[in-house]
């Protein structure tokens, strides 16, 4: 299968956790945008294209299928690309810890946006320091202490037991917070033993290494999702 | 299959979600939490119990499986009570769609909610005044907008071209949305006609009818996700 992946280009958003999945296999895709420009998405977005009409990217197109929304590209294509075990049972946990992730996502992306996403971090900076402070103090601790205990409960080397598209998300969350809240990460990781440890792991995955210090690997910036603005991180 | 839905008592959340589907079909289900309380559900979330661990009400347990998350949830359960159609292209559908309604639940959340769930609205209520209004100029037109070219894409009466748990939740959606912004949803409801008939269709589906009128049924309340503030209103 050659898979076509859709996504905004100049950022690696939440198109980032599908790209780490098919990079992690050496899947043949292409990141279509990056090709012919966002506009190759309008199509797409408008409902002028055959299959399901997406609603925002990312959104992946395999043969006939057309599907968005990160969870349900990862629960699509992990079969496929053997990055989920067997099982059901082992299925619906990871659909179900990868929607968690990407609540967790949604959070960090209103941290910097909590009043609009069609205003500038700038009009929002007093509403977004007030956020940040409930994220830093609750929402991480919360979060991460919960996926550090589904670590530990697994067995401490995959979420599911074995490796799989849930481990190179949960690799890709500690990265993007690692990047956005570096004070506020350090405090944190005495505590996120199993998780900074698998953080590790996944870096060191040959094709997942490679990728990384490939161009293809947008570094983060602030047209992300994880967003450094250091006023926004505390210890 | 007797089910167990877990979810907070004295108002309808995202509970509200499987609550509908489970009652759509006349299902068997005990509400745990209304017999034995809200502490029932504590050694599911501290991981005391067999199965997957949530990480947030609601779940459901069927048999030995536990699961969490609304999408996950009635991607689970679709086919089982039949609220899904068979083919697999048009579940991956199912799943993304009711995504897209999470999407949007988290922001009607937020709407009240910008800065700190642990905060009372009270305490965010200037940051809500300027979230809600960017709700309702931009957000909802943008989601309700889509969710009613789906229904029309797909033939205009179900959103998968028959019936299914995602009709459901649309019906909710909306149903919540008029209670928490009656002006602002009369001024959009003359664009979404396929979404207001889809709404009126499943509010007379007899068993759908019979819970909308029994005790079961808890009312939209300041307590839940969809919260009638009239200050966050406007046409």
């Amino acid at each position: 299968m050659h898979y076509q992946l859709y996504y905004w280009t100049g950022l690696q958003g939440r198109g980032e956790f599908v790209r780490l999945a098919l990079e992690d296999v050496g899947a043949v895709y292409t990141d279509v945008a990056r090709v012919e420009g966002d506009d190759a998405m309008n199509a797409f977005l408008e409902g002028n294209e055959a299959g399901a009409q997406p609603f925002a990217p990312p959104f992946l197109k395999a043969g006939d299928v057309v599907v968005a929304q990160v969870a349900a590209i990862l629960h699509f294509i992990g079969p496929q690309l053997q990055l989920v075990p067997e099982s059901e049972a082992q299925r619906l946990q990871a659909l179900q810890l990868q929607l968690t992730i990407a609540d967790l996502v949604a959070e960090v992306h209103d941290t910097h946006h909590p009043i609009a996403t069609v205003l500038y971090y700038e009009d929002q900076k007093t509403e977004a320091a007030k956020r940040a402070k409930d994220l830093r103090d609750n929402r991480l601790p919360k979060f991460l202490g919960y996926f550090e205990q589904m670590l530990q409960r697994a067995g401490g080397t995959h979420v599911l037991g074995a490796h799989s598209y849930v481990d190179l998300s949960l690799f890709q969350l500690i990265s993007g917070l690692d990047y956005m809240f570096p004070k506020r990460m350090t405090t944190l990781a005495g505590n996120l033993p199993s998780l900074k440890s698998l953080q590790q792991r996944v870096a060191e995955r040959p094709r997942i290494a490679t990728y990384l210090a490939s161009e293809r690997r947008v570094a983060f910036n602030t047209n992300g999702i994880f967003r450094h603005y250091p006023e926004l991180d505390a210890a």
